[in-house]
């Protein structure tokens, strides 16, 4: 197929072209005498993105899920209780985790299209007088229905309670993009990886970890070794590693953490949501829903959009990628071809939306879907264009570029 | 900015992964012993991409200019009379180096819009009994004006006439991505860039010759060393040449040919045929008109836009750069803010044009032409529809990629 | 500090170009349609340096020693006894991961510069009539000591006493460099990394694992999530993962791997055998020795060298870094101060040895080692000319590259 | 052939992984509104390299050849004299430039091996009391023999004779290599090119210009487009170029100029007279000579190294190529067969000219040629280790880098 063919899936997202070259470097030497002097500001740069004075930050080569399993292992011992709620696909598959692990977990099914029940986690919290449970788990973004819960919430509920639990958030397809704020919200665990936010390949897990967590790890007796933190630790502090560190990604995420604190997080969060209103103004013009049952739970990376009755989601997002090179996210599990999804994080600008858009458009006509061509340019362009920043075209070129 | 930007000028064009891959190698050494094998079947190969066997291919480290003066100065004295025409930005500059190399150039004035002349061509040519005009000069595709001139026929009036003047053409907004035929159309010497269908950065000019060409070159008297075809002849003829060549865009252009035979010219020039038709499908959306005066001249590399009286077409394209980060042709000259041009050559597909359509709209309804939202990708993505390849949702994946 | 600086480390290695350029490619999407068509092969092919057929492969996102905790995990339970020794820091290192998931170690103490002590094994072994002994692990090459041990002998062993147990090796630093047969030595779980004979930058872990082994796991109860076989057998089937997988790495790992094929793996080993000898030569010319006690310990793919008493060859290493920009490899542990390590594996060829070996002569100097100028090269250099491949100068040149 | 082979040929040089990158970005529009904030100040500080204030250069796509021409044709007329001399290849190609363009060449012949006379040129200006001499011409730095001249010396001999001719300096191989002062010694017109000190790939020559040069292109009448200064000079003005321009050269050219700034001129030519002593110790430790007649002719950026009679220098480069993978520079013209070359300008350090003085021996010893083995290295190495900088191993590091 000739030309660009950026992805439009909630993850792994485009690699920005300075990324991709500061990734593809020679191999240097992970335990040559300068290397500190790279490694430990990136560590110190990196808890800046999680908005963490506090915390320590590791990098494990790992996928998001090796970050959960980190976050698991080192801080609770078989048979603890936690608690969690299930309402997409990945939310479902981190308590599956705990449980592999021996966790005693409080799944709280909810319906897929909302987010963590506040209520439900109070009322069990409310009721755990003896503290029986000992972190509390949130997805902060559920990429699989796009939604977004309210970790502050749950912060809150903690403190009015005076509950002891920790407080552990799945922020992959948060962090970087979606307004976080670790030490604010009192995070004890935030789990991240390389492929969403931080616009690198995946192959990283970053995870935050706040000194209570660190000082659970001491009696938490889940076996671990790979992603024992106390092997971080130990050699961490003077810039190396317990094991072969995975520099080429580090050195790609050294220029993200440049990327995204030139930028502001503040800048990068207004960015996110501004191109997913546009999304959403589509979705609206083609007068179909998303998955997220109110706004309140709408997600600024990542839009699951239902299909009309006698469709199927996936053939949407099949014909799009056969037809038209345009990589569109598969519904998973429970709203497998119900939904497609776009996702709308890492680098992208208003016309890449634009092509998905339209992509998107030409394939639900393709199969029958009786949306009115160019209705969902129409609608998110006419947004971009009163949300774009001004340009005077009388003005010197360089001070507005 | 954040995100990708291809660009949508009618050249230089997008580069593909694939070439610039090829051009990003470590330094060679020219004069490597095992270099011919390398350069002797790039200059075969790069002959098919002109439909020549019988012509001699020269690699010039110069511009597309520097292939004009290529073709004068090895072929021509100075006092020769040439006959040209006028009706772009490039066949008008094609004429004032001929001026400035010393050449009597008859060049008739044609209105921007239409093409290259072919009766006044069969007049002058029929009137010149003594074959005084040593050389035709033809503007294949005028960039600047979304024209493309019908060659064939000026080969026809030349063997109607039995005239033996030499047949020079432009083809570097044409070739590898317009029908182009060096040998059944009789071209003496055909000139290329490496930057327009060759997908390549500029900086090579790529030049055809006809052996008739090169016979001519023996009594031609025009002052010239640098690109003096006896020297790329001499060195060339074992795989050499005669000063420092370019070696990484060598590289690129044998990517680049690989990447144009595999895919079949054919092929190519249907593909820059089915995305130009959709952006004229756009503009008659937007209830514009192109500047080609006559759909025989549309140009399927380039479609210059006329914007209604009353506004400053650079505007668009200024505030198009500047507001959504995309890059469309100027208006050039005689038609400076009264056309922006649409770039639809090289490494595209339909989702990159939905952007570049989009862009253009949003720009144009921001300066306040009234243009309707969508209108332009409403009509060109059901064009693409309509003709894109077809797709069985049932069978097996492999088939169809 | 200009130019280029290749490194000699064991690993981390050079990577090579093709392979780089492999890496760095755009996004893309891990449930495509047509992912299986890359995927599917890829593990098909990696089994091939392996020399497996019966196997499956498993590339898991991680470094090597997540290789080695998927290896217990999946096999063994909590209290399971297992065989090892210690002759290194990296087979002292997977000790303590095995025992930090609670195995029984059965841990045989070596002196460093000897490998896996084949007889001492299968006195425990043969004592072993319960076959209480559930696993046998043999570090194939070790690291840290420049020692390569003989795996096929412990095959012999347990096939001679007819012990059921099974047999995991570790090929981080052997595979794809050193003779290695899965299949023929009925290896068990084969552990590798991409960093080492791969050629690829850290970060996978690439494993082998046999039939049986693969039937151990049903009955192992070491808790296991991220490394968990079944995840990757149930996905992997149809070319997909059970969480994002570092698709970059997988697109490096199909070039590397072609490369490998290319070459031909016993090739491969000759020039690996090749390089090392030569630099063995240097260290002879120096009148220095290995760390390696014997001939038969000699490692192809690392030499650990012996400073004189009275010097500290942590600070050859240094000095080579901060002076000369040459990356050696420190000693670590046991032997830090007394050896520093040339790594010789991966993509490199004599004239870049030659550079190392010149570089490390020139650090020891510094340092006041007393070696003569030049004697690492000229003993190695001649070598490398008596071995190298004939050329005939007056042949065509096409037939000798 | 497995590894990195970087080449020691005297130019085109090896790229630096910086300029690489910086050439392999997404194509520009080279008519965006923000092109000229990029291009003048690199127009600014690419005459810092030259050392001029006064001068304005001009960036043609072509090799350097096209700078001769260009540095010709604008400023002289046919018939008018000049004075060169012949000592190499290259200053013989120049003098066959001029003539082909149609001036009167007083060509100095030297024994090869010398530089510029500058006797015989303060001879033949003297005598030229009606000024007929329009134009001096200076090969600063002869790649064919390892020769550099001394311009200043020039220049003073026209300053003591008051004559008014012009100064052309051909300083491909020089500038940013070795001392250049465009302004102070009064040079008119600076030919460099982009492939020798400035380390890119060939394809840009690179010019710099008096005042009294662009004056002198007012009267001049050699016919000339592609390389006018005056196109250049009213388009430039802005930013702009009379045609497409080479912009990913230009992005190349900018790293360069940034790398060149930051070391330092000075800084950069003591490196490359560090590095060339280092190799002129190799021929004299291997009793060989250099093909320059005395040490004040020796060239910093390429030595040419004569083998004993009986022996063809070329199977020299020819076998190290074959056979070890080294490039080294062959003899061209009057000393092929007698000399090789090896390159040493660029992006170079120690260690990798260890790799090509080791290759060099080892083929020469192939042939025949009766060096001790190691002999070169030895010297050389002995050279740099007295002559690096000092590295202290109990300070902290990175103060050190």
């Amino acid at each position: 197929m000739s030309g660009q063919t950026p992805i439009f899936i909630p993850g792994p997202t485009n690699i920005p072209h300075r990324i991709r070259q500061a990734i593809d470097c020679p191999m240097e030497d992970q335990r040559a005498p300068d290397m500190p002097d790279f490694t430990l500001p990136l560590f110190r740069d990196v808890k800046k993105i999680f908005k963490s004075d506090a915390g320590q930050v590791f990098l494990f080569p790992s996928s998001g899920t090796g970050g959960w399993e980190a976050c698991i292992t080192n801080t609770l011992s078989p048979g603890d209780k936690v608690i969690a709620s299930d309402f997409g696909q990945f939310s479902h598959l981190w308590i599956d985790l705990c449980q592999r692990h021996g966790l005693d977990v409080v799944a709280v099914d909810v319906e897929w299209g909302e987010g963590t029940p506040v209520e439900v986690y109070a009322r069990h919290l409310e009721a755990d007088s003896d503290h029986a449970i000992k972190a509390v788990l949130v997805c902060h973004n559920e990429t699989a229905t796009g939604v977004t819960s309210d970790v502050a919430a749950v912060r809150r509920v903690l403190d009015d309670l005076g509950h002891p639990a920790l407080l552990f958030v799945d922020g992959i397809s948060s962090i970087a993009s979606i307004d976080f704020r670790m030490d604010e919200w009192g995070i004890d665990i935030a789990v991240s990886g390389s492929q969403k936010g931080f616009m690198l390949p995946g192959g990283l897990a970053i995870v935050c970890v706040s000194e209570k967590a660190l000082a659970a790890a001491e009696s938490a007796s889940c076996p671990r070794c790979y992603f024992d933190f106390a092997d971080m630790i130990r050699t961490n502090k003077d810039g190396f590693f317990p094991y072969t560190p995975p520099l080429h990604m580090f050195r790609g995420l050294r220029a993200s953490v440049d990327m995204l604190l030139e930028e502001g997080l503040e800048n990068v969060f207004a960015r996110h949501h501004r191109l997913a209103e546009g999304v959403r103004q589509a979705v609206a013009g083609w007068g179909l829903s998303l998955c997220a049952k109110e706004s309140k739970w709408y997600s600024d990376t990542v839009s699951a959009i239902v299909v009309p009755h006698g469709f199927n989601a996936n053939d949407v997002a099949k014909l799009a990628y056969l037809r038209y090179g345009l990589s569109l996210g598969l519904g998973l599990s429970k709203v497998a071809g119900r939904v497609f999804r776009i996702g709308h994080l890492g680098d992208l600008n208003e016309l890449m939306l634009m092509s998905a858009i339209t992509g998107a458009e030409m394939a639900m006509r393709d199969i029958g879907i009786d949306v009115v061509p160019g209705s969902g340019v129409a609608a998110a362009s006419e947004y971009y264009r009163k949300t774009g920043r001004p340009v005077d075209l009388n003005a010197g070129v360089a001070a507005q570029m």
